[in-house]
């Protein structure tokens, strides 16, 4: 067992009624399982020309997603890849039929024909207004008389369901539904084939391939090759769907359906080949991408093209209730917006003086400090990470120092904000992140007027927040927490830095923890170790001291 | 290569622009590719609290497909599976914070964390109000410090955005989306990992086997074990993701997730699986099953579950416009229609009598004929089909035959829809559901009052329309299309049975058609065989010429 299902004989019913719950009363079946599975609008009141649908199961969300007001009144089901029984059919019909008839749309499939055909002559036997339409839109195999009915299918579901939800005739409604029929073309593409509940997988196409023009059951297509890019790929299948270019055709609306599997970023990436190709002039109205016509799990997709006219315009845009059809959307060009000024001015050099020569001292001491350290962090992260914290803090501070005249401005608040940024932008990993987010959130606090204990909490509250760790983590919370705690209390700089210091020896005693760098690595390798960050803070802290004094 | 896309690097931007293209102008982008990938509302206003959120990509259609009035103001895209930059998410923020503020919703992983947290501080610093919440719904490991963002965050987006549309302020959006934060429980399974673009499949999770509570980026999950029925999985995850049982919360929303690659009949067994689960008595409001947050191709599902409130289920339930985000259900009994009582019904026995001992002869004759060319029939279908022509046609004559006095009725048209309905019940394959087509539509016309010519080409046109095949393709057509015509050109029944017996001879010298069962035979095969179906049409023409004579 490799699918997802309680047992094959009631995968279909099962199915079913899992959209049916999950559809809220909105949709109803009849009381015929196991052989009759028709499902139908629980809102039907016969007033219209009632449109029935269906075929073998494995296309879901075909065809019973598309049962609602506007579209489909009732949906027959087979079993997975089997045209439903006639009796089934025409079940649906005489549980749907009203005085203004009955169109069923049928996809050319000889089992679909067969069995929705006697149905059809049974009802009218009966004496229920009954006409087909049978749709073969795929154009993969030129040269057969009987070409496939695919994902095309769902735009005659659309122009029938509108054109019966606006009261016409069930003549105008057949009519409407024949000519989208006659005018709708499509074609698939997949880089596998489907996989069939209880049997084994099948593996036509090879890794790396694509099959062209392959139909919704796995059957072989007309051409198979070289995966390429997406782009070419789309230019390879609208050369077939249009052999003539886009000047062959009016405008047209466009439908793009997920075969079942291909992951929805590919197929976007499809969508937008489609959209930016040699057709996109003639492309009025898209659907999708979306799933609509699957074929189980074949990672693959359709497009399906139908020309336009105002009639089949409205129809198609019609509102509807049923869960599955995408709302479609006129093609416009891509909608740009410029990036917020904001996002791209650093502050402007004449806002960059006034910051006093102390103040530079205090700064070009510190980093110096810090760039000093940089093999003893090493060292110490050789042994509980990856042996960089040294080289990293040392790169950002020789980068803050590089720049000092724009980092520097006349408070401290603007300048840690300033050395945010320059730290955010040369810091790399996730330490410069929180180094980058502690210096914006304690320079914040100071501009809004906070004194240095309550900015320095706000600081490490963020860090605390977004880096997940806390106190005791061994991370480089450990001696700014004391040392914050240390101000707090009334303490001076000297008794922050003393603090701060305690705390970087004592990460060298946690050993187990539960966030941060060490949380890989074992008991018995931390033991002993002082964690980098730690260290990295109260040298700063230490510098401050001579430089700010006790202050 | 076996995805289908440009190439790894425009991979997110194409997949963007893709669904943007599709969007018609109801989305736009910030102008900042490559780095900078942000979707936003195109009619976005600022004059309320703005909803961002985002991640890496791979998770499509979250997040940009949740971007619209009542959801997500904006979303900002990673690269596969990797967090967006601070940088990003600040032009994100910047591009849409006007006075009520900004709210981030950010999935729990450390990138995600960090590069927003970064932006909301930089944000700050400029003067922007922002708020985070962070999203960790994934239960499958309980003891983990930093439990995993996945599906569940769609729920925090919904309450968020409807918190947000109604006009909230900051403090009262943030709050309400961290309460629901805090209440989403979700719980995944898959029976295959994703593949990711550009490295070759991992296979973790054998054939045969499922995997519990893996993350969205294909994490190892909780528990690996044999893929029994999906009852029995739903039960193993539900057991988990409830500990408690059904008795231990109240009332809640579920959602149902496609992991991305799960057929979509599966995912509706899973999901009435747990609709009729021992929690469904707890479900109020169902969303999906839907492909939501996506782990590329992943074959699997999720589910999430938020209490409810009265706040929140109208949270829930108000309107959106983002293509992704899936109307919500309120679980009600499966609403079964009883069977059509028309669909039941065999006329009574009172209608069949009346009937004359000649009818009854000339049918019984008739079917002896075809009984007794049971040999012949398969011998010639040995050549050019499965061999039992003979046999399914002599089943279907005894069928009727043994239910005579059913069948006869005072007239023909009636009679042949009673013939049509037992055939359609006992004779197999294509050729019993057209022979009942056949019947039902002579049977219909005569009963509206054409003739026997025109009647007999209504039948005509009805097989020919169902099944495919015209005139010249080897089939039963060929004997009944020269014998309609002699009938319809003032022929009596014996000039018709001549042109049949002439039609059947003629097909030993059709060796190529396009449609039925000899299209695929090889000429050679076919050269001198006359067609079965052919023959046994002559055959009751033969019969019916001796019993009823030339009238």
């Amino acid at each position: 067992m490799s699918h997802l299902l309680n047992s094959r004989v009631s995968l279909v019913s099962d199915a079913i009624d899992g959209e049916l719950l999950a559809a809220g009363g909105r949709l109803a079946r009849l009381d015929g399982y196991p052989d009759i599975r028709v499902v139908l609008r629980a809102d039907w009141s016969r007033a219209q020309v009632a449109i029935v649908s269906g075929g073998g199961a494995g296309h879901e969300p075909a065809h019973m997603g598309f049962v609602g007001r506007g579209m489909l009144t009732a949906a027959v089901c087979g079993d997975v890849f089997a045209s439903p029984s006639s009796e089934a059919v025409l079940a649906a019909i005489l549980a749907v039929a009203g005085e203004r008839g009955v169109l069923l749309i049928i996809k050319n499939y000889t089992g679909d024909r067969l069995n929705f055909g006697l149905a059809a002559e049974r009802a009218r036997a009966l004496g229920v207004m009954v006409e087909t339409v049978i749709v073969g839109d795929d154009v993969a195999l030129p040269d057969i008389a009987q070409p496939r009915g695919i994902a095309g299918t769902l735009f005659v579901h659309k122009i029938a369901g509108a054109a019966a939800e606006a009261g016409r005739d069930l003549d105008e409604v057949a009519s409407a539904a024949r000519a989208a029929a006659q005018g709708t073309r499509s074609m698939g593409m997949a880089t596998t084939t489907c996989t069939i509940p209880g049997r084994e997988a099948e593996n036509r196409i090879p890794e790396g391939e694509a099959e062209l023009g392959l139909g919704i059951h796995g059957e072989p297509g007309a051409k198979r090759g070289p995966l390429g890019a997406a782009r070419d790929m789309v230019d390879l299948l609208l050369e077939r769907l249009v052999p003539g270019g886009a000047e062959a055709i009016g405008p047209f609306a466009l439908l793009v359906n997920n075969l079942g599997g291909l992951s929805p970023i590919e197929l976007a990436v499809v969508t937008e080949a489609v959209l930016t190709s040699q057709l996109a002039s003639r492309i009025e109205l898209v659907f999708g991408p979306a799933l609509l016509m699957t074929s189980l799990d074949m990672k693959g997709f359709s497009l399906s093209l139908l020309p336009l006219d105002p009639e089949r315009r409205a129809a198609l845009l019609a509102p509807v209730d049923a869960k599955s059809w995408p709302a479609g959307a006129r093609l416009a060009p891509l909608s740009l917006v410029p990036l917020p000024a904001q996002l791209l001015t650093e502050p402007p050099p004449s806002a960059c003086t006034g910051a006093s020569e102390r103040s530079r001292s205090i700064v070009e001491t510190t980093l110096a400090s810090l760039i000093g350290i940089e093999d003893a962090l090493n060292r110490l992260d050789s042994k509980v990470g990856d042996g960089d914290t040294g080289t990293t803090v040392a790169r950002a501070a020789k980068a803050i120092g590089d720049h000092l005249d724009s980092v520097l401005r006349p408070d401290w608040g603007d300048t840690l904000l300033a050395m945010s940024r320059r730290t955010g932008q040369t810091m790399g990993g996730s330490s410069g992140v929180l180094v980058s987010i502690y210096l914006a959130a304690t320079g914040t606090a100071l501009n809004e007027g906070l004194g240095w204990p309550a900015a320095l909490r706000a600081g490490f509250d963020r860090v605390a927040f977004y880096g997940g760790a806390s106190e005791g983590d061994r991370t480089m919370l450990d001696a700014l927490a004391p040392a914050v705690r240390a101000l707090e209390q009334g303490g001076d700089l000297a008794a922050a830095a003393a603090a701060a210091a305690a705390g970087a020896s004592g990460t060298a005693g946690i050993l187990t923890t539960r966030a941060g760098r060490s949380s890989y690595v074992n008991a018995a390798d931390l033991q002993g170790v002082q964690d980098p960050g730690a260290v990295a803070v109260a040298t700063v802290l230490k510098s401050l001291v001579r430089t700010v004094g006790g202050a």
